[in-house]
């Protein structure tokens, strides 16, 4: 297969064009966003849908999420990771097969239909996590696009797939706010540097390989600036796999917390890593292709 | 002498109200400020003068930062330090001290004349830094009151000095900005643990003792917000010596400079520490005490 985004396997840094589209579909009037929002994230690579859960269903995530923190020791181990050098839970992967209540947050229509709709066709959930990043200590995630770790890593091959955030805390300005850079989708950075051996098991706390070259970096930030949204818990932010994003680190005592879903089309299944002598796990990057149903109504504790 | 302010003496951290005032002056129509300044400052323990200097004055300053910057080996060694594993200047001490145009900011009438009215006395220079935080590997200050350090290691015996932050570059939501809780100079939050022998070769890149305890700070937060101020180039931010403080790191390209100069009040000169077994450097702490005449007029390359 064609490698259109090589990446770590060159002893420069390279911005590459994108072969890809960013909206893969042609809105019209049954889509289940209006025709500005998809030119939006079409045109910045990401959409915020404010308060787009309600308060109900906030309560219901919330709770299942703190009952699920506090008790992890019924999920898969490999599967809770915890903040470096300390015990404190960082994040859960592939929390939607583990959970019911999570598994039905992942299938709702709409993020599901949303992102049917965006990358025009069935999609499965590539990898999914509950993210807690606690106060005071909350450490920060540089700059990266996640395409590249999971064409390098993963083998997903063309760029058809998306991230939505879940926010279940408030999201301000000063907590350690997702930052994104509008329009960095439109290229691709290959990064120098080769894939060690078992890579996941140290970048998911701290990442030194695919990571961005700082002039392309400087060159990004001062076209198109930095945009850090904030929301209220029951927002969602939904970003392309190549947008460029990162956040700071968080000494206030507000944590963040969210669930993330990374949804693949189905055309888009996982081949072979790219840049890897070998594959993650199913958990960071599921290999096999459920299709997803999505699923209309409100979340309640029976339909969860 | 009377200790106010105990701090690292006890097992479990204390909550001590404030004997000193905040603004130690009256408010009169001949004071540099206006009556709604002094007031907010007085109130919240910070006050912001935006554009305080022109922009002829901020590029002098800047340039005369980028050639200390440049070269740092004119300037005595310990006073110079670099980000934690890393080379880069991180901030260069008693700046005033060795270098004029710095020495010319500290003593200006906008900036010390100002301290004179707050603290309602002659004033001198505590401390002074040029402070360059470098994009994309910026790290975090957590919180403190500098009224505790400078209590405990240095020997102030009370509460009338304060700090002015004159910013040289913008001060953005997103490259680490000061984030300060107002009126938090109310309290004094007397912190566990004893000050470790020759505490500030490693304190000053990260510290672990002198450090408020969680359950304070939070509600400290919970009840007053935190402000993280913005503002460009030649702005200043004034602050109370124990309003709490701190800041994120900062992976944005955007570095943060300013030059920074703590103004004590000459009644307040410094004793014995008061919970160390020896004072910590001049540089760090200045012993000797040497009034400043303020200084009317733009700053300028002959003034310099």
């Amino acid at each position: 297969m064609r490698d259109n985004y090589r990446s770590r396997c060159a002893a420069e840094p390279a911005v590459l064009p994108r072969v890809d589209p960013v909206l893969h579909g042609e809105w019209d009037a049954s889509a289940p966003l209006t025709e500005e929002q998809a030119t939006n994230f079409d045109r910045d690579g990401y959409l915020v849908l404010k308060n787009w859960f309600s308060a109900d269903e906030v309560a219901l995530l919330q709770a299942e999420m703190d009952r699920v923190l506090a008790n992890p020791d019924h999920l898969a181990r490999e599967t809770v990771v915890t903040e470096a050098n300390r015990h404190e839970v960082r994040s859960i992967f592939d929390i939607h097969a583990q959970n019911p209540v999570m598994g039905r947050l992942a299938a709702d229509e709409r993020l599901a239909g949303i992102a049917q709709f965006l990358l025009d066709d069935q999609v499965y959930v590539h990898q999914s996590r509950l993210n807690y990043k606690p106060g005071f200590e909350g450490k920060e995630f540089y700059w990266h696009s996640d395409f590249e770790t999971w064409h390098a890593e993963d083998g997903m091959p063309r760029m058809r797939a998306l991230s939505m955030s879940v926010l279940l805390a408030e999201n301000g300005p000063q907590n350690g706010p997702l930052m994104l850079i509008p329009g960095s989708q439109r290229i691709f950075i290959s990064c120098v540097g080769e894939t060690p051996e078992d890579h996941h098991k140290s970048s998911l706390k701290s990442q030194h390989v695919g990571v961005p070259d700082k002039p392309t970096l400087i060159q990004l930030a001062d076209e198109n600036g930095i945009d850090a949204p904030t929301g209220g818990p029951g927002t969602v932010v939904i970003f392309d796999c190549n947008t460029m994003h990162g956040s700071n680190g968080n000494i206030t005592p507000y944590p963040r917390a969210n669930a993330f879903f990374v949804y693949n089309a189905v055309s888009n299944q996982l081949v072979e890593p790219f840049a890897a002598s070998r594959t993650r796990p199913g958990y960071l990057a599921a290999r096999e292709v459920h299709p997803i149903y999505p699923i209309a109504g409100r979340l309640t504790e029976q339909a969860a």
